[in-house]
């Protein structure tokens, strides 16, 4: 009955404190210092202690507190059956759980001297990395930045041996958790908001691989993508048919890709001549600013980088359009349209939870990714629905040459995603409609831009784009545009560099210069976990 | 009891077979045709009916006969208490076995067709499409290649919309299930004979993935590979150490790729100096066929392909040591020696199960793979030992804008895969000696290499690498080496391109001149399924 108590304890810390299994010790759970003190703490008026006074840790039963949904309004119900079969768990599951909190607590002892930027940094050379990264800029460059700690197992690498037999390992967590001192990253998209949509569909989208499953190369020998899995292709042109946001019949190839990243580049290798002067890359500012660091750090003959789409010149181009557009939400067209030019469409943000599905894409290219659409980001599993044969070909034998095929492990789980996404919509089911994906991230992306929008009208010094609205085919009704990434400008007349100056307040975001854009501006991912979106809105809507 | 014994009969097909869950039917096992009678035949005296006379199929709880082991030789031993576990297996698991099954038995009703060169291609680019395969010559280039059929998904997705409410689909299997008629296609390096070691482990190697898990793109943000797993960093460090085939401590960095493949591309861009002209990639001859497609392939400015390494004439260059060597097994040391080259090391089949572990190797970069190590290329996890602080963060940038990150759930799986290896060695426990995958590997290599050099003697038209032996230090004996692949010379003074004579009796190879090499040299997978491989034995044994 002991390991039943615990079982359960801890795995509640899952459900309401965005998920990573970290456990607060009680100097973390202190009462805020000063810059943390603001105007937007309102938000948290009924929802209780977050980032508020101190908590009691009487126990490991009670280790973390369960926190009640936000602002009194219930954004996701469990549904009570799903609590008893949490209560059922398997005992191998609890260890696993038991064993993930012992590790965890030895990492915070060792994060607590680190979670700030104040504190002496582990390595000489760890402010030279966090250049490094900056400089990139990518969606993921986490290595070393400040604000985050290293864990135990990095640790051992460098300082200790390993011991020889080691105990199994629990699974990584993403970023550690924060505290209102902390340094808020929100310079890569890291959709780690979904864990808790995930958490609530219990065992329903969990996977069970045998050892001897999927060892082959092969996935499905007959098809164009020979690694595609049937199954992901299946729910993939299931999702697409039941949201509307893309066509997928009259002949639409279905490739996998590793993350949409990898199909971004097959689509270039794909799309070149191959001879003659590398073809031109564009698109139009603001642009995502991984479109000209993936070009070109390769220096690739094929393709090359050629800046903003708007004022490029020539016939033979391909076009970059994302939509909603990364960083700044708008949705976008294609602005060329030369007969020798080509288009690639990233859809990766064209879901209803960002913005209205007001029409069924049917582009020659588009681009998708779980990273975005259910926020399983680690499984690195994107997708491209194409309708010309031969480009869908070369495509594939780009990623044969890059990786010989993607993850089978993570091809299977992201079509069971997709399929517990699907069903809750189209199969009925005590229970169901109480884990709609789109649903809840409608709720939870307008949630957050009201306190966004509030926070920026508290501080005074910060505008955002204008909120649209159009009509969703999928939701039926007409939806506010919630973008994934805030665009945000710094209006006041001294700060020239608005990630520096949010720098200065702890706030790591990416600037406007990356997206080639005014540096009076940055992104802001608004898909973190609930802990460090609250800390950073209140930080926002305090500085003047 | 109906499901109950399905299920079991149904699973016993994966551990006498080959593994695919294919059934085949009654004409699938009919006797012989002409070519494939030979002397290779007494290998299965007393197997048994492989590849022999009829079997009846009275119906579906005997499908499939069960296949003794090889020759009356015990290779794998599957404990008492292992058989009685698979018979408790769960409902839903059945569920999934029988939905398996029903869709192969589909699968095969439209296989029959195309199982064979002769029968006429479903599509008019089939034959261009396996050109362009060949023209690759991959790995993995799977796709359209003659004798392999096409799966009921992939038709649907030309043919048919999919139904809108779609049932779960079974992950893939890889490759179909052979006939003494079929193609066999020994081209790539598809490991599935590990299958059947696997099938053995029982639940051993099972993974289970919350839907809730891993969703972050980070792993493990203090580390130089922030995407890495601790816990795959931690099995990495522990096999090596266990066999003592390369050095880890010592501050050796563990980066992970998708597949060696991508990390093959990471160091060539993190030991090319970027600017000035490209940095050229040699490697003796006979070389692995991808590093000079790999290399090429986006003509990178930052390197090139350069050829064979003993011809080589300069002193800046990135010499690829692959030992034991793809595709002839030679163990190999770099043999350039300027100190402004650098040597990359490929120590893919440096396991016990392919040569004798003669040293603990400790290069600058050694690059690994599961597909080779444990058979699971499905996974698409390699990993890179590097000593170079430097070197690791820029093979890490490489993969970061490449992919942004490793799947996580792969290197869960295969974290799991390696301490599942390494616990057989490590910890007692009853059985465990049972499922010990280097003794296995071995055993099953060194018995493929005596029917192979058996099969050449009886043709006569064959010659095969003389067989080496050396000090193990992980077996504490003296091993035989037994390759991944042969490296298979045709002498009929007749037969100018082995390749080409080896397709005409249906048995797809690689050509030596892929290799930069002898177009009389072939290069032959013996890493698949026994199906295949026995008939490939067989006919290779007839022929004159």
């Amino acid at each position: 009955m002991k390991a039943l108590r615990l079982g359960t304890a801890v795995e509640s810390t899952f459900q309401g404190s965005g998920g990573n299994g970290m456990v607060p010790s009680p100097r973390l759970l202190a009462p805020n210092g000063g810059e943390a003190r603001s105007a937007a703490t309102h938000h948290r008026e009924e929802g209780g202690n977050n980032g508020g006074g101190p908590v009691p840790v009487p126990g490991l039963t009670a280790l973390r507190p369960t926190k009640p949904p936000r602002g009194g309004k219930k954004l996701f119900a469990v549904p009570a059956g799903n609590k008893a079969r949490r209560r059922e768990e398997p005992i191998w599951r609890r260890l696993v759980v038991f064993l993930s909190v012992a590790l965890n607590i030895g990492l915070l002892l060792n994060l607590c001297c680190v979670n700030s930027t104040t504190a002496p940094p582990h390595h000489n050379d760890r402010q030279a990395e966090h250049q490094v990264c900056s400089l990139m800029n990518l969606d993921a460059a986490g290595s070393g930045s400040s604000g985050v700690g290293r864990s135990r197992a990095s640790q051992a690498e460098e300082e200790e041996p390993v011991p020889k037999l080691a105990a199994a390992m629990a699974p990584s967590t993403g970023k550690p958790a924060v505290t209102p001192d902390s340094v808020i990253n929100l310079d890569h998209g890291d959709p780690t908001m979904f864990e808790e949509f995930w958490q609530g569909t219990g065992s329903a989208a969990e996977i069970v691989i045998p050892g001897w499953q999927t060892m082959s190369y092969f996935s499905d020998v007959g098809n164009v993508c020979w690694f595609l899995e049937p199954g992901f292709d299946l729910e993939v042109r299931r999702l697409h048919r039941l949201v509307g946001n893309a066509a997928v019949d009259d002949g639409y190839h279905v490739l996998v890709g590793t993350g949409s990243t990898q199909l971004f580049m097959a689509a270039l290798y794909a799309l070149s001549p191959g001879a003659g002067a590398p073809m031109s890359v564009v698109s139009t500012a603001p642009y995502y600013s991984s479109y000209p660091a993936v070009t070109d750090f390769l220096q690739s003959g094929l393709f090359r980088w050629a800046g903003d789409a708007s004022s490029f010149k020539g016939d033979t181009y391909i076009e970059l359009v994302c939509s909603p557009n990364n960083p700044d939400g708008a949705i976008r067209e294609a602005v060329l349209s030369s007969k020798s030019g080509i288009a690639v469409h990233d859809l990766a943000y064209y879901w209803p939870q960002y913005t209205a599905i007001t029409r069924r894409a049917d582009h020659d290219i588009m681009l998708f990714t779980v990273s975005k659409s259910t926020g399983h980001a680690g499984t690195r599993i994107g997708w491209a629905l194409v309708k010309d044969r031969d480009v869908a070909k070369k495509m594939t034998k780009f990623i044969e040459l890059n990786t010989i095929g993607v993850s089978k492990d993570s091809q299977l789980r992201a079509a069971k995603v997709l399929r517990v996404v699907s069903d809750a919509y189209e199969l009925p089911e005590e229970g169901r409609e109480a884990h709609r994906l789109f649903d809840y991230g409608r709720r939870k992306m307008a949630e957050r831009w009201s306190m966004l929008r509030e926070a920026a009208t508290t501080s005074g010094i910060f505008s955002l784009p204008e909120e649209t609205s159009g009509y969703c085919n999928f939701a039926k009704e007409t939806a506010a545009t919630n973008p994934a990434f805030a665009w945000l400008r710094c209006d006041r007349e001294d700060v020239e560099d608005c990630a520096s100056f949010l720098r200065g307040h702890k706030i790591l975001t990416r600037s406007g210069r990356q997206f080639g854009a005014d540096p009076r501006y940055v992104r802001v991912s608004m898909l973190d976990r609930d802990d460090a979106y609250d800390i950073f809105v209140k930080r926002l809507s305090s500085l003047r």
